[in-house]
């Protein structure tokens, strides 16, 4: 096989995988009907399904679950040149993860609108989060500027501090 | 005092909360310089300060840490009439987790662009959301739709499912 057929075929397994995780969970009904893996190269470093209800935690998702079991894999904060499959395209809260996690690639089946349809607001959320906050259904206040400003410059000026 | 007054004292306290937990954490050093709490009415529910690099969490951000802690309190996935009091504005995961957690108002000290000043990436973040997805940074792929799709179908034909 070329290399593309070998990454093709290392996709499909791995996401073959992940959906295999999201349709247990539809089938137990006790939580979102979603799974995801986290991979390098060809080793699996973690996996996740959604967790929400069962947990009590509504930032169980599966790519969350999947990325904080591969970090503890890995001993490290940092998934860099992982790729994350996932049932269906993240939400914003595990896409901003994935961001924070250094993923390099994600691949996904179904879609935001999938989720919509089925019920789950991502799409939502991906409409309020580029609007200025004035305008979001959200109610925010702004206090305290200056306060937080000194933390951050405690922060920059302590050399002891561990960037990330 | 009048309820405006009430309400002013009342965020003006818990944010000082929050920048305190971000003060302890600059001057450690071992995390990010990041505080948030959690509270309905005056009840503070959890408080959150940033571990990524202690924990090896690239998802524990003091806001996702407040909101899993007041989760836990309250033992409910839901924050419904809940206040989210963070020492800076909530990253893109930490406010759609706001969103998911169902938090009502949220109060935040310093902007995005003081923490990007800092050296810590919400705005990109933030920039790279909206876009469509081969417009992004972030490599992605969709494959394997259909099979994604008949997972959300046997989760929402399943009469024992627990909708969040």
């Amino acid at each position: 096989m070329g290399t593309n057929n070998l990454l093709m075929h290392r996709d499909t397994c791995f996401m073959d995988k992940a959906i295999a995780l999201a349709n247990a969970s539809s089938r137990s009904g006790r939580n979102g009907p979603f799974g995801a893996v986290v991979v390098k190269g060809d080793r699996l470093l973690g996996e996740g399904v959604n967790h929400v209800v069962q947990r009590r935690d509504p930032t169980a998702h599966a790519e969350v679950m999947a990325i904080r079991a591969a970090c503890r894999t890995l001993r490290s904060h940092s998934l860099d040149g992982c790729t994350l499959y996932s049932s269906c395209e993240p939400c914003p809260m595990c896409l901003a993860a994935a961001y924070w996690a250094r993923i390099e690639r994600i691949v996904f089946a179904c879609t935001r609108r999938d989720a919509a349809e089925a019920g789950f607001d991502d799409d939502a959320i991906y409409r309020e989060l580029p609007l200025p906050w004035p305008r979001r259904q959200m109610k925010f206040r702004q206090i305290r500027r200056r306060a937080g400003l000194k933390t951050l410059e405690i922060w920059k000026n302590n050399p002891a501090k561990r960037p990330y």
